[in-house]
């Protein structure tokens, strides 16, 4: 076998099997493949796409290319989400704690927040104290005790994703759907879930800015994660404009804690409720997600998913008193807001052009390792749909520093679109597959 | 300016600047962009393409990375010859003579043998003595003195063809026309020469199988030479079956001779007049190519051509005498014969068999470093067009030694095909571009 005849193999648009795949991938990850052939690889993937059964393969030799985590001393069911990543996207942490209520254990491995699009670590960490870099015993130990835990991966984990996407990142392709399809799943197996709910977000704030990209990745996700004995449903929701009211790192705990507490914004409590909905579906919680659904109303109103919450804040370091204190007070003091430029309806508040702007005021970073603010962020006042008159208040808004104040207030105020008359009301879900 | 974002713009069939790919592949040939770029960009140029303005400025950057023979101190004319290679084709060692009887220079800097096809510099280093490694002085000083001297590439002419070529070879993207034609561009336009004419091989013994692949890339040799200044026009011929009578390194020399003296085969001397008479018309000795055939047929019965060539033998080490000794006794002690299975016309001797056989026999090597055998080869008795009868001697075979010769010889029988009635006469020379 040669890897320069896979490459070329699906330079034709071949089918490789799982044995080319593991010469090529397996041997890039041990050494023995050099970097040149496999980003001359991927570049033929992007063209030429992959099969289901070549993306399972593929899912499968990074997934073993590393520790697996074992839950099988619990009795499960383990359901766990993933969403594509999207601006003020905190369903994460309302519905660990809601479907754990449930008796669904959430395996939970997340990441880091990258260019426009926010991280839950970077939010959970804005909890002073609170520690996202677990072992794997106390990974095991926290699910077993609160029914979740939140963790960063560690190294050990899928370290083929880690040279890949290192790789693809510099080699322009990233853009795959195989290869996003096999980078999610292998990390997702790898956590120790046996089932997935994956919130495909389609939008300008979105990685996928056309449904039906956001469709084919949700298919492949699917198709490949039955292939590798997953359940996986997948929904696709709409990333236009930010979800909820809080774009920033603690200012999204806050808003997570207020969704626990029944307060939570129209948008977010619906994305949140239907993604929970699959979940407890998947956890064989309820036969069918209008079931579902009224479960986890339920489960809310009875105040069990909030103490959980505070739960496994104590557990990995923080302090449920100290998250009291800080709510509604932790707040840079390098501050601004965005008034309304005109009278008449907010007709749409751009996510990109605020997830953007979220990275000046320091909520994300542009390069991997970059530090972010905790006290940082957005609040919106009025979003789409909003009747206002020129002048009202749409954004309270704080920074990490004046430069990068200055460099966002344009940026926010230009994402803020104006209509004369009421906009339509946006779907948020825009199909199950 | 980033790499990763001119591999995504060529990714989208983008047309890249010339500071653009300066950037990316003059920065690979100084160190400073890593291979895994530049292979993933190979790859999206393979699907993607390039304009001719990008081929033109690529060829530059590819010319300017070495030295660039300067043979300003000698009138000119100069014109080159190069053929994208074929089995048998020995016609460089007949034209560089002939064409510099008539007063136009010949700087010839020509490959070795890969995979079936043959080697200019192998041929020629068959003749004992002879060296093919000149110092850019040694090469003007004979260039200067016979009219044409024939070397191969030093490390400092276009460094980085060969570091591209390598990365190419182990990438899978080799096949590119645009990347083909810079290639041979940038070489030919190292080496010296003004004028250049093409020999574009099509069939089973070429690089490029099919007619219309072949006419591609010589519409983009001869468009890119245009916009390199160069005069280049091209032939497409047809490398179904090997080309004169021989296929060997000295095989190819005593063939050479022959041809020279009048008496090679109708094959040969159509290609080797058809490529001359364009050279000469390049030249500037003759109006149109029926006067320069007619000059160049002329010149061969006087005799000139076949004395330039035995001064040539004797500037780069070679004796004429030594080689008059050896002619018809040079010959590999191990062999055999092919012998016709059936009565009928010869309708092809594969050219493609012919050469992966004579990569066994020793002719040719597999390995850029293998060593070849001077005296391996193989001489038809008969070709397309004959009437033979069963048992009759089609094929004389010398092999490097018995293993080779086992291996060969039932793939040399193979190559040759046969009909009830006589085949149509092939069209050697398919078009003029």
């Amino acid at each position: 076998m040669r890897a320069v005849d896979i490459i070329m193999n699906k330079r034709a648009g071949k089918e490789l099997s799982g044995q080319e795949l593991d010469f090529l991938i397996g041997g890039y990850v041990r050494g023995e493949i050099p970097d040149y052939q496999v980003s001359a690889w991927a570049m033929a993937v992007f063209f030429r796409g992959m099969t289901p059964a070549e993306t399972a393969s593929l899912t499968k030799i990074m997934l073993n290319s590393g520790k697996i985590i074992d839950l099988s001393d619990l009795p499960g069911p383990f359901v766990d989400k993933h969403s594509t990543g999207g601006v003020g996207d905190k369903t994460s942490l309302i519905l660990a704690p809601l479907v754990a209520s449930l008796g669904i254990y959430d395996p939970m491995m997340s990441g880091r927040a990258l260019g426009h699009t926010g991280g839950t670590l970077d939010k959970l960490e804005s909890i002073p104290g609170y520690r996202t870099s677990l072992s794997v015993d106390e990974f095991k130990k926290f699910i077993a005790r609160d029914g979740f835990a939140m963790t960063g991966q560690t190294s050990d984990i899928v370290p083929a994703d880690r040279l890949l996407y290192a790789l693809r990142d510099v080699s322009a392709t990233v853009e795959s759907i195989p290869l996003i399809t096999a980078s999610i799943l292998s990390k997702k197996a790898a956590e120790g879930t046996k089932g997935l709910v994956l919130d495909v977000k389609f939008g300008s704030g979105a990685f996928m800015k056309d449904p039906s990209e956001g469709e084919k990745l949700a298919r492949s996700l699917v198709d490949t994660g039955a292939a590798l004995g997953l359940k996986v449903s997948a929904l696709l929701t709409d990333m236009n404009e930010p979800l909820g009211n809080m774009v920033g790192n603690f200012l999204e705990v806050e808003e997570s804690l207020d969704c626990l507490e029944g307060t939570g914004s129209e948008d977010l409590m619906e994305v949140t409720l239907e993604l929970a909905a699959r979940m407890v579906v998947l956890g064989g919680k309820a036969a069918n997600k209008t079931e579902a659904r009224a479960i986890c109303e339920k489960a809310l109103a009875g105040g069990k998913p909030r103490e959980l919450f505070f739960r496994n804040i104590e557990s990995q370091g923080g302090k449920m008193n100290e998250v009291l204190e800080l709510r509604g007070k932790y707040r840079s003091p390098v501050s601004s807001e965005i008034k309304a430029k005109q009278s008449g309806f907010i007709s749409r508040i751009d996510a990109l052009k605020i997830g953007q702007a979220a990275v000046h005021l320091g909520v994300g970073r542009n390069r991997t390792g970059d530090s972010v603010s905790p006290t940082a962020g957005v609040q919106f006042l009025a979003k789409s749909g909003a009747k206002v008159k020129a002048g009202d208040l749409i954004m309270n808004v704080w920074a990490g520093d004046e430069t990068g104040l200055r460099t966002a207030l344009p940026m926010l105020g230009d994402a803020v679109e104006y209509s004369d008359t009421a906009p339509s009301k946006r779907n948020l879900i825009l199909k199950e597959i």
